[in-house]
């Protein structure tokens, strides 16, 4: 794969191998040291996986929508001892072939969006509706169904940031993929239906209505003051200081001034850049402790553990770099330990956002749980 | 009041009665026949009403977030014995001091936004902060606790319709207000703190998000068409015939063709109009008979009692009514008796929709209730 170094085992690349499941979806083992085959078959009989996924065009939001309709099918919260994210363990056979892996990557038996040929549903399409083009992945972070990205080594939150590189690149290369979405869903409490730790990436065949409202802001912000948006963001972050969460040497974290989400943090590179890949070995192995405090952090806040979506935002595939600027974005809607935040009326039917938790006090919050854990 | 007619009175308009609560907020009754004084005295001690909420500007999505971290203490999910939207029974004081109504408003006890002086607050106000001006109010259909707006006569939907009218008048007659948005949350799946039967309303100090997102799609389509981007949206939906749930002399009723929601219902007028006061006497009356309907079949669709949220849009107080119509509309997070549809990474990072039920799959279930329901 890349050229990078993996903390695992210094000087070396992670592994990576491609294998095929028994449906045809590939799956994709990335190890921090060399020396596992991973040539386990995937003894299963699987029928095909669900192709027919359709973009509908919003007229009113003037936006694309997915309907998959099969997914309402898919797997729902089952019992630990039948986890597909788990190894294969003898006649347990599960979505991961081999008895154990560091951390692998597996095109979504129910995706959203697919790479197939839409065969005669072609003959529907219009201006109003396009094929569900595009890929979903699921990246298993540890073989360990009973663990979670808070809880791995920061060696291992290297060699995932590996293999969302990796991703990126790949996805970024497949004709008709304009934007690499690479998010994670944990907790029962946002609809995870599946507790093993994993994250996913989606490949969308256009970009994000929130990036591209982001790029506009961006270009506006740029035209109207002839400077930087994201460049002004941290310079006012920094300087409030009443919001920083981490400011390191080559990151910084904050709980941007106007959150939307009870608990909210985005987190930049000091240095601008757009996307993954472009990433320094530094900026890698600061980013794994700086994440790991983080995540720790939600965890012990309100002493339960932290529902959150953790969301990177980079570049499109094509267009123009300047407007857009790498981050990864956390947020919960877990405002006290018995009460969630819910998108009501509000935020759902007319997207004003109503954030019931000063983000300073917020800041605080998370500024101590980070405090006491380094006690 | 208005001089519109009442359906439980024909002829004569429902009687609005406003009075003040021990706090000084407003509370406005809506009773369907003259004859009630609405004299009782809010026997609480009250301390003032919480004043500060805030409006944060967000760069990245250059909208407003309103701040309002005193809401953490509102009242959450009391046992029905203390129901404050109940009315006042001996000692049991609630924030309606009647022993009895019909159709209550009053201003929330913990507002997101308030007309109140921010006094002192004002000081910090600068173009990324703005004092949280605006109201919120609060709308009880019934006095029946147990009750639901499904469950009402139609002769109840009426009143309200009556309140939500009088209330688009004089909330759009406020200086500051650049728009009245009506709607009700219900179920505690979608975060309701409040089982008694009620909607709310939320005058804004700019058009929010979305409506301004609408706007820009009408203007646009009409750009480029030189059409009525509603009116083809109707058409379109009319000729498609698979999602609509109801074609009435008045009304028309459909699940849009690129729904977000599970189970998603827009309600338009077949008379181009762009505000609730617009409404004629007759287009009021079979608003009432096809409501009941449709949330009937919504309760009825699954078995289960349906959680939605219910929003009408309308044109902003100032500017072009051109490019807005009015319109209601219904949705619910619910995709199957067990299951929800939640916002994860790809809709609440990302903004993209994935809809697992096929509209035309939620059309036809609908119908269905809605065809058994008539036998």
């Amino acid at each position: 794969m890349s050229t990078s170094t993996s903390p695992d085992h210094p000087g070396a690349a992670p592994v990576k191998v491609v294998r095929t499941l028994a449906d045809g979806r590939a799956i994709i083992y990335f190890d921090a040291q060399p020396g596992n085959v991973r040539d386990s078959v995937d003894r299963r009989e699987l029928e095909d996986a669900p192709t027919h996924t359709e973009l509908r065009h919003d007229p009113l939001a003037d936006q694309w929508v997915v309907v998959a309709g099969h997914r309402q099918a898919r797997t729902f919260l089952p019992p630990s001892s039948e986890c597909p994210l788990c190894p294969t363990h003898g006649d347990q056979l599960t979505e991961i072939p081999e008895g154990d892996y560091d951390v692998v990557v597996f095109e979504n038996r129910f995706p959203s969006l697919t790479q197939h040929d839409p065969g005669q549903d072609a003959e529907v399409y219009d201006e109003r509706t396009r094929h569900g083009f595009g890929r979903c992945e699921v990246v298993c972070f540890t073989s360990d169904h009973g663990s979670s990205l808070a809880n791995v080594p920061a060696e291992r939150i290297g060699l995932v940031l590996d293999a969302w590189i990796d991703r990126t690149l790949d996805l970024s290369a497949i004709d008709g993929v304009e934007y690499v979405f690479i998010f994670e869903n944990r907790g029962v409490e946002i609809g995870v239906t599946l507790s093993h730790p994993h994250g996913q990436i989606y490949a969308y065949p256009f970009v994000p209505p929130r990036d591209e409202q982001i790029r506009t802001s961006a270009r506006s912000f740029h035209d109207r003051t002839g400077t930087d948006l994201f460049a002004h963001i941290i310079e006012q972050e920094v300087s409030d200081a009443d919001r920083v969460l981490y400011d390191g040497e080559h990151w910084i974290a904050f709980i941007p001034r106007a959150a939307r989400w009870p608990f909210e943090i985005q987190l930049f590179t000091k240095r601008a850049i757009s996307r993954l890949p472009d990433l320094t070995e530094a900026e890698k192995v600061e980013f794994a402790t700086m994440y790991l405090r983080i995540l720790k952090a939600l965890d012990s806040t309100l002493g339960v553990q932290m529902p959150y979506i953790a969301a990177w935002h980079q570049a499109p595939v094509h267009g123009d770099e300047q407007f857009s600027r790498l981050f990864l974005e956390i947020f919960s809607l877990r405002r006290a330990p018995g009460k969630l935040k819910y998108l009501a009326g509000s935020e759902s039917a007319a997207a004003v956002w109503i954030n019931d938790i000063c983000p300073e006090d917020a800041a605080q919050m998370l500024r101590d749980a980070m405090g006491a854990s380094e006690e």
